[in-house]
C-alpha cells in the first residue's frame, strides 16, 4: 500500500508527469500515485518549498514525496534523498527542502549517486523521469535508502535563505506573497507561529495588515466573517497569513502579485 | 475496491485537491480516487449541480462522490451525506445536490455533525480537507453513514430553484447555457426528457433553436452531420441540448457565454 | 495489476476524462489509470501522434493506451485496437497511431465492431466514454483482443503523411515545431535517428539550426550548457531536436509557434 506523491513545475499540458508515473509503475505496478500539483511556476523553488512544506503532513506515514522543480537539471547539481521519522523526500539539492530541514527530525540524508537505480539511458534534461521516478519506485518496494548513495551532513545541503518573514527595525513583521491560489487568495510566508512569537498575547482585532495601498485591521477566522466582496485577513489552511475577499478574487481586486510585500503591525489607538 | 470521486472548484494550480487525497488515503490507503473535475468556476453551485448530475451514473455501485463547491465554508452552513440506492454523496447543504434530490430514490440523508470523523484540528477555511475527505475515507472502509450525524427530512435540505428550462407564455422552452466545454460546445440546461415532454411527437427537423442572434433549425445526431465549421444543435453526451460547431469553437465564433439564454420552439412553415 | 493510460484532447475543465475513468472502473474496479495528458490541442491528431509515440515505452509491458483525439466522432470513421509485442493501443482510425505502425512489430490490428463491449446506449458524440473506455476495461481483465472485431491489414488503416522531417533539395533537413511545452521549449519532429542518418559522423558543434530569423550553432547536451536566458539546441527527452532557452521561455522570446519550420544544416567554415 505504498504511496508516492508528485510535486513539479511540469504543468499538465505535456506528457511529463504521465511519464514519471509510467517510470514508477514500471518498477512498482501496485503503488498509488498522487499529484500534489504540477503547476508550480516554472523553476520557482521558493513556491515549491512552501508547497511541499504545507502538504506532506496530510499524507500517511511511509509516503514518498518526489519534488521536481529543477532549473539546474543536467548541470552538476546533485539529487537528495531525505528520510524523516515518517516519510521520504526525493528532490534536487537546490534548497527546495529547506523548510523540512528546519522542521523535521532527519534520520537519513543521502546524496544520490548509485546509477544502478536510474533508468538507462539517462537523459540530461529529464531527471524526473529517468532518476527521481525510478528511485521513488525502488524505495516504494522497500529498498533501503542507503543504497542510493552517500550519507551527507545536513550542513552540506543547499538551503534557501530568508524564506520566512523578517522583523523590521520599527518592529513590524515583513513578509511577502508566496502563492496566489485559484480563488485569488493571497498566501504569505508569515506563519501563525511567527505571528504568535513576535506579537505574543495581542488581541487579534488589533493586528494591522497592509499590502501595497491596502490595509486590513484585525485577524478573523474565515471568509464569511466579513460581508460579500469585502477583504479579510486570516490564518489560512496552510497555517500562514492569508489576505482574501469573501467570494471574490483578492489578487484581481487588490491588484496584488506574487512577491508583493505584506507587513503586520499592532494598530495604535 | 472502494472508489471515491472528487468534484471541486479548487483548480489544479494549488495543492488543495492533492491534500484531500492525502487525507482520504490517511484513512483508507487502498481506495481508488478519481477526479471528475476541479475546474468548476469558483463558487458556481449551479455548474457543479449539473456536473455531478451528469457524472454519477457512469461510476460503479458503491462509489462515494465528494462535491466541494462551498462558498459558505466556515459559516453556519452544514454538510450533508446523501445515500441513494447505489451511491453516496457528501456535499455542503447549499443546493449542489438538488438534481439528485429530484431524480434518485434516497435511502438516507444525514446532516453531518459527528466531529469524531473529522480531522483535528479542523480549519475554518478548508472543510474539503478536514471534514469531507476524512468522512469519505471512513465511509469507504464500510462505516455506516448513520454515524455521521442526524437523519433529516429532504424538505429541510437547501434546494436550488429554476435549475431546469421553463416554458414561456408563448409556448417556447427557455433555458440557458450552464457550461461551455473545452471544445467551445455550449451545453444547456434543456434536457432531452423536457424536450420530449414539451414537444411530443414533433419531427426533429422542425425544432428551431436560438441563442442571441443565432438560430439553428433541426436537431441532429452528431457534429459531423453538418459541414466543417457549421453550427449544429444536438442532444449532447450529458443528455442535454447542446449547440456546437463541427470541429470549431461555438463559444468563440457565436460569442456565447455561460448564462446566455437559449430558446426552443417549433418552426412555423 | 493492469494499467490503462489516457491521452486525449478533452482538457480538464470538464467531466469528460473523469467519466472515461468511471466507465473503465465500472468494468474493472482494480485497474490503475494514468493520465498521459488531456491537453492535446483540440482535434490535433499530429500532436497526439507524436505524444503517444514519445510516451508508450515508459509504461510497463501489458499497458493499454486509450488515445481519444477524435474529430470524426459519430461519423463513419472506425475505431482500431492495435496489439504490439508488449502493449495495446485503442484509437480512432484517423492516423493517430501512424508512428507506432512504422516502429513497432504488430501482432494484431482489429477494426472494432462488436457492440457487445460498448456501453449501451452508445452516444454519438462521446465514444471515449461509451466505446473506448469500456473496451479498455474489458481488455484490462484479460479479454482477447480478437473478440472486438475483425483483423485488418495494416495497409487498410489510415496513416498521416509527412509526419517526420524531410530533406530539401539543398540537403538541409527541414522539420517543424510539433509541440511547445509548459517551459516554452520548442519540440520538433526532427528525430535524433534522422539527424544521424542524414548527417553521419558530423561533429555536433558544426550543426546549424534555424527557425524564423533565429539561428543556433551546435548541438549541446542540456539547458545549463549555455548561459542563463541563452538559446540552446539539443536532443530533448523525447529523442527529438528541441530549441530552448536556459531557464527562460523560448516560445515567447523567439516568438515561435507550433507549425513553424525548423531547418538543420552543417555550418560552412
Amino acid at each position: 500500500m505504498s504511496i508516492i506523491t508528485l510535486l513539479t513545475d511540469f504543468g499538465t499540458n505535456d506528457e511529463y508527469a504521465g511519464l514519471m508515473k509510467g517510470a514508477i509503475l514500471s518498477i512498482n505496478p501496485s503503488v498509488t500515485i498522487v499529484d500534489i500539483t504540477h503547476q508550480i511556476d516554472s523553476q520557482d523553488i521558493v513556491q515549491a518549498a512552501f508547497t511541499i512544506y504545507s502538504s506532506y503532513e496530510y499524507f500517511p506515514e511511509g509516503t514518498i514525496h518526489l519534488v521536481v522543480v529543477d532549473p539546474g537539471v543536467g548541470s552538476d547539481r546533485s539529487l537528495l534523498a531525505l528520510k524523516t521519522k515518517k516519510q521520504i523526500f526525493i528532490a534536487p539539492d537546490n534548497g527546495v527542502l529547506t523548510l523540512l530541514f528546519n522542521e523535521e527530525k532527519i534520520t537519513s540524508l543521502i546524496r544520490i549517486t548509485n546509477s544502478r537505480y536510474f533508468r538507462s539511458p539517462t537523459s540530461r534534461t529529464f531527471h524526473g523521469r529517468d532518476i527521481i521516478a525510478p528511485v521513488g519506485g525502488h524505495l516504494s518496494v522497500g529498498m533501503d535508502i542507503g543504497k542510493l548513495g552517500t550519507e551527507i551532513d545536513l550542513k552540506d545541503a543547499v538551503r534557501l535563505d530568508h524564506l520566512g518573514a523578517q522583523i523590521s527595525e520599527n518592529g513590524e513583521l515583513v513578509g511577502k506573497i508566496v502563492a496566489i491560489d485559484k480563488f485569488g487568495n493571497l498566501i504569505t510566508n508569515i506563519g501563525s507561529d511567527k505571528l504568535r512569537e513576535v506579537f505574543p498575547n495581542v488581541p487579534k482585532r488589533t493586528f494591522r495588515i497592509t499590502t501595497g495601498v491596502h490595509g486590513i485591521t484585525g485577524l478573523l477566522e474565515t471568509y464569511s466573517n466579513v460581508p460579500l466582496k469585502s477583504p479579510v485577513a486570516l490564518i489560512g489552511s496552510r497555517g500562514f497569513l492569508e489576505i482574501a475577499l469573501n467570494q471574490d478574487n483578492a489578487a484581481q481586486v487588490l491588484k496584488a502579485e506574487k512577491g508583493d510585500e505584506v507587513r503586520v503591525k499592532i494598530q495604535n489607538y
